[in-house]
């Protein structure tokens, strides 16, 4: 897959974690969808290079089945990360992080331990990385803009930071910039923004706060044509980048 | 000049006038700058396909000559029109039209009136644009977003209307983002979003907001890198395209 953000960003991968390089300034959610193929061309319209998958504990979800998926995308080509954010407890948050471990040898999690309003819990979240950094995982875990978290999971020894822009399917956007900013000014690790992201240029003014990564699922997932939404995010994501001083 | 445009907007141009075809989305400003070698590579790095020149009558400030703009790019590839950006009656803007013809042949003038604070004077737009359409003339005139101003000049015959986002170099965005919808749902010409716009996330409001085009300048011409600052607007509206349902 061609990598334009390289263009807009340098040739430097914005993440390392062991052998893994994160490149593309853009992670995808892709579990909103019914039909393989279309994954298969939103990836390819994004210019995503990280595939993230889950276990849904209580299978109370329809998710496709990674064997459709494997049909339609060459899952070779992409980082694979887990991701628990279908947990609302650190126990839950773990035990998935187990799993995707043993099924598929992921050791880099997309950390997310909501609760019942399906906001980040910064308590369990800290909880479960603690238990999750013990036994050797990577982690990017997803808070609320609050320095104090940020920098309590950066010793931890966290990889990076996924700071919520606004609630999750919310298109509300970067509700609050300064305190985004403040995070991001308060950690050395890599930033991503993630949540309620509701346009194209959302995007841009997370790249304007400081941040290397955004995190986008439903603005693409339930746009009137994902695979062109997923165009014009990556687009949005070299514009930011370009856009940098 | 490969045009990237028409992968978002479809291969029709966003305007007309006669045998003009404008295909590019962004119109530039040009005439902040002092290098023209630096002219060319911001015009190339925006695929921009319009060449936007003038008089300046008072002789007041230090232009780029032509000549030596034409040793740098290849002028013949862009469509010119005029602009009278630098006039505050409507009888120095009717003279600056009338010496762009004489001198480039130019019959498409982006009218600008201004008032003493630089808004676009209202009165003095609509009596330059009577005289200039009377005289063959088709105008882009620069107008605040107030409906009635843009119906009147509508129903007068120019060819598309130029909405004030906010004062020209104030990067301060779409700052009335109604007004502007309003305006853009009252006429039936082609809208184009300029003045203020302070981010390359700009861009892709004013896309959102139903504009065909966005006209930028000092955003670009005072960016640290004008270069890197034209592709971001390039892709700013790529990712606009692709974004509008």
């Amino acid at each position: 897959m061609t990598n334009l953000d390289e263009d807009a960003f340098g040739a430097e991968p914005w993440l390392r974690i062991g052998a893994h390089e994160f490149h593309s300034r853009l992670l995808l959610g892709v579990e909103q969808y019914d039909d393989p193929a279309l994954v298969g061309r939103v990836l390819e319209g994004s210019g995503a290079d990280v595939f993230i998958t889950t276990f849904d504990l209580e299978r109370s979800r329809n998710s496709l089945l990674l064997s459709d998926l494997a049909r339609e995308i060459d899952l070779d080509r992409f980082t694979w990360i887990g991701t628990t954010s279908f947990s609302h407890t650190s126990a839950d948050a773990v035990t998935t992080a187990r799993y995707l471990r043993s099924a598929f040898g992921i050791d880099v999690i997309k950390l997310d331990v909501r609760d019942a309003s399906n906001l980040p819990d910064a308590g369990a979240t800290v909880m479960a990385a603690k238990e999750l950094l013990a036994e050797g995982f990577s982690l990017l875990p997803f808070i609320l803009p609050e320095v104090q978290t940020a920098r309590t999971l950066v010793d931890l020894g966290c990889s990076a930071l996924r700071l919520m822009a606004a609630p999750v399917a919310s298109y509300r956007g970067l509700v609050e910039p300064n305190r985004l900013r403040a995070c991001i000014e308060a950690v050395e690790v890599p930033t991503v923004v993630e949540g309620g992201l509701g346009s194209p240029a959302d995007v841009i003014r997370a790249f304007e706060l400081g941040a290397e990564a955004v995190l986008v699922n439903t603005l693409v997932a339930r746009a009137p044509d994902p695979v062109r939404m997923a165009r014009a995010v990556r687009h949005a994501l070299l514009a930011g980048g370009f856009g940098r001083p």
